[in-house]
């Protein structure tokens, strides 16, 4: 059982009964994952905010801190703790058992930050670290991809510049609906380009990104 | 200047442009410390929670939390950040400088963090770890005394249990004062020895507490 589990988790503990420990939650025994999960959350939140730090040479705190939170908050550990089937290898109490405590977001977070807690246990900072970032490969290349996709208003703007143009002009065209879903209707024009795009959304902003959208639509053809 | 604060943190920066940002608040330039801030946080919560870890074996989960949050919050972090001296060397717009910014607890502590995370950029995880176990390295201390030091009710029990006598018997003899400010008086006794030996307290616990006490100066007789 333990040599599946560690064969999905990428890490050959040479302690199983580290590893064991991680996987038993305070239902089952008193010598459980509680300490283990403490340590292992303190692990996680710094490499990743490192890997942040240094990903995001540009982004302000406030958004590395947004970003860590949702890397490491409990359901993002939980899917990550699904991913491995971690529920067939926890050791449970007969109630939690009974009740599905096995898929529960929160133990199943739990279980993951004990099982990070317990690989830099076994084997040290690298091992621990080396782990969190297979595991969290995908997740943060999403993050890099989502980040550095520009919306459309940035888009048509350095696009306008890079041609010497003038930079486009918005004007909210109307405003229907009552105050708390109110629907804007914005134009856009540029300079010398003779049809306008309309765009729509639940604020201004949003639908000036539609109708910057619809001009990049116009520029492109 | 610098010179003179890498002096007093005992740690001599190979880059001394990352420890100027690290001094630098965000009222002074848009090069400041916060992102420094966001990485020596992680770094400093992480450190504090290993060596809680393993300093304390027999802590639970709630206590590490406990000890960890006191030993990395605003306060504590101000008074390093005090203790250096700090409020000296940050650089600060005319706004902060103006109303004491030098001398507030969040600026100093934030900029604490800053000086952790500026050290691991400098010099790697090793550098940063030395340098917060020697800056925590009392604090520490006197939790790990604090800690130790167990309440009379375990002393005399433990003493009791080995001596195979039975164990004490607390008692409430009376309750006085209004319900917020009452004052218990409870009594110990131990079979075997006559006298019994009154406690009093503002809980059962504490009247509790002072009664075992009376009752292992008797016993030590």
């Amino acid at each position: 059982m333990s040599d599946e589990l560690c064969r999905k988790l990428g890490y050959q503990f040479k302690q199983p009964k580290i590893l064991k420990t991680a996987l038993t939650h305070r239902s089952f025994s008193d010598e459980n994952n509680e300490r283990l999960e403490f340590l292992g959350d303190s692990i996680v939140n710094f490499i990743i905010a490192e890997v942040l730090y240094h990903r995001f040479p540009q982004a302000q705190e406030g958004a590395l801190s947004r970003w860590r939170a949702t890397l490491i908050n409990r359901d993002t550990l939980g899917d990550l703790g699904r991913g491995f089937d971690l529920g067939r290898y926890l050791f449970l109490g007969p109630g939690e058992l009974k009740s599905g405590g096995s898929e529960r977001q929160s133990i199943l977070s739990c279980a993951m930050e004990a099982i990070i807690g317990a690989v830099y246990l076994d084997n040290g900072f690298e091992a621990a670290r080396e782990c969190i970032l297979r595991w969290y490969d995908s997740l943060i290349n999403s993050l890099t991809k989502a980040s550095s996709h520009k919306d459309p208003k940035t888009t048509l703007q350095e696009y306008l510049q890079s041609q010497h143009m003038s930079l486009p002009i918005y004007e909210v065209q109307s405003v229907e609906g009552e105050s708390h879903q109110q629907i804007f209707i914005v134009s856009c024009s540029v300079e010398n380009i003779t049809e306008k795009t309309l765009g729509k959304g639940t604020s201004r902003r949003r639908a000036e990104q539609d109708a910057a959208e619809a001009m990049l639509g116009i520029l492109k053809k």
